[in-house]
């Protein structure tokens, strides 16, 4: 398999994409594609100040990596939740990340407001997930506005987007989970604005980047994490239509069409979107 | 297994509602699960004129059925698509079923109109399901409206609403998707309100339905049917996710509640939803 733009040997097959990059062009095509999102659907603008939360993970430190090359007024934040082993190696890791990329790091410990995500677990074990949650929201939010960024931006991707989305509106209402946009302006000055950069990217491509740029980043996964079921049902669905996951993503941000004036068919006169209606036009053609 | 309700031996078994039922007791659940359904969504009002449109599969014979037990006022539409022999059939057992419930039964032929679905599969292949779409939507508004009924009901189940839902989100936008509601009220005096009374009723329910009660009905499938690729995609998550189909299409009607005005948490000043915010309930419970 050859790179389609300059002949060499090809270290990504993007099927969403139907090409095939080496490692020197594939930067290039994800650095354009963040670049592309982020433009399309308004993400960040240039003059902002940006916090970018970071966990250690491939996907926020390719999202901290792409918004470094893309020039924009970027800080880091790491959270340390205090999960044992898996803190301490996150936190090796987004030093790493921080002088690689000379970005400013700012570490919260959770344990400085009187507990952990260890804590949680032990004492009240089902709600791991959604209590490490609201503590993570809480703080990022917090932080940006007492040091005046603009925006919290987060590595949510394209398969924690369509997940999230179907396993909420299964598990509650359509309304509620439409808040998961790629840019959520606050409704309150004491909220910050939310972004989602990589929210048209998937997993496999921050992977990539990350891989091919030599991006310092960790594989070890939270000993609270429950089985991802929700995402496992999307890259299973990926499988079956290759390319669901980002058309998913877009139609939830996809405006409809302006609503035009009632038209009638001027053949039959029912209600018509064009001068023809479909079943008049279907009739022409076969009868 | 035993009937829940009697003791008798049980032949359903319904997960999604954790109770098995004998075939004495399976009807009048069925029956209250529909009407339920239509009160909660005000999908039919008890002095409508509705008509009926019927295939002679499960779903719209459960719904011609269930609907007449109900006592509204209807009637039955069958559409002769001319497919060859599967429309034989259809008609054949949709004549049974419109004497068995004593339903009047009116038939439109598309041929009447200078085409078949046949000639569209022939004529123009890959559009056939759009096609025959168009006609049925077609045919069944105008005949709706010429002859005075004030709703159309369709036999669209939990499984098609989900599997429709995903697969146009990901085809097109969320805003177009969120069509395929319980009832649609008409924009224009030319179409007829449009309700699916079985649109948290499972295919399962409806077939059990019509065996239990010995309905007419036929097994036949349409020949040009594509391999339900959606719907199969919807089985596995259900299968999974026991319960989800019934879920995912209740969120997706279920408004979101009242946005009351903000609050801020007495302890830390953050916004909050209620006295006190959910971080510092975490911090007061676990420090």
């Amino acid at each position: 398999m050859k790179c389609k733009k300059c002949g060499r040997k090809a270290v990504a097959n993007l099927k969403a994409y139907g090409i095939a990059l080496c490692e020197k062009c594939y930067p290039e095509f994800y650095r354009n594609l963040v670049k592309r999102s982020i433009k399309r659907f308004r993400i960040l603008r240039p003059e902002e100040r940006v916090l970018i939360a970071i966990s250690g993970g491939k996907d926020s430190s390719a999202l901290a990596a792409v918004l470094k090359e893309l020039d924009y007024d970027a800080e880091l934040l790491y959270i340390d939740l205090g999960i044992g082993n898996y803190s301490e190696e996150s936190e090796r890791v987004v030093r790493e990340l921080s002088s690689s990329l000379d970005l400013s790091l700012n570490v919260v410990r959770l344990r400085d407001y009187g507990f952990t995500v260890d804590d949680v677990a032990r004492k009240m074990r089902r709600k791991t997930c959604s209590a490490c949650g609201t503590a993570k929201r809480y703080i990022m939010n917090r932080f940006a506005r007492e040091n005046s960024f603009d925006v919290v931006a987060t590595g949510h991707t394209a398969e924690d987007i369509a997940s999230f989305y179907i396993k909420n509106v299964a598990g509650g209402t359509r309304v509620w989970a439409e808040k998961l946009m790629p840019r959520n302006e606050p409704f309150d000055e004491k909220i910050v604005t939310r972004a989602k950069p990589l929210f048209e990217v998937s997993e496999k491509e921050n992977m990539l980047y990350v891989l091919v740029n030599d991006i310092p980043h960790t594989l070890m996964e939270c000993p609270h994490a429950p089985n991802p079921e929700w995402k496992e049902i999307v890259y299973d669905i990926e499988r079956r239509k290759p390319g669901f996951v980002k058309n998913f993503v877009r139609g939830l941000v996809r405006p409809a069409e302006e609503f035009e004036e009632t038209k009638y068919c001027k053949i039959c006169g029912e209600v018509s979107s064009g001068d023809v209606c479909a079943f008049c036009r279907l009739r022409e053609r076969l009868s």
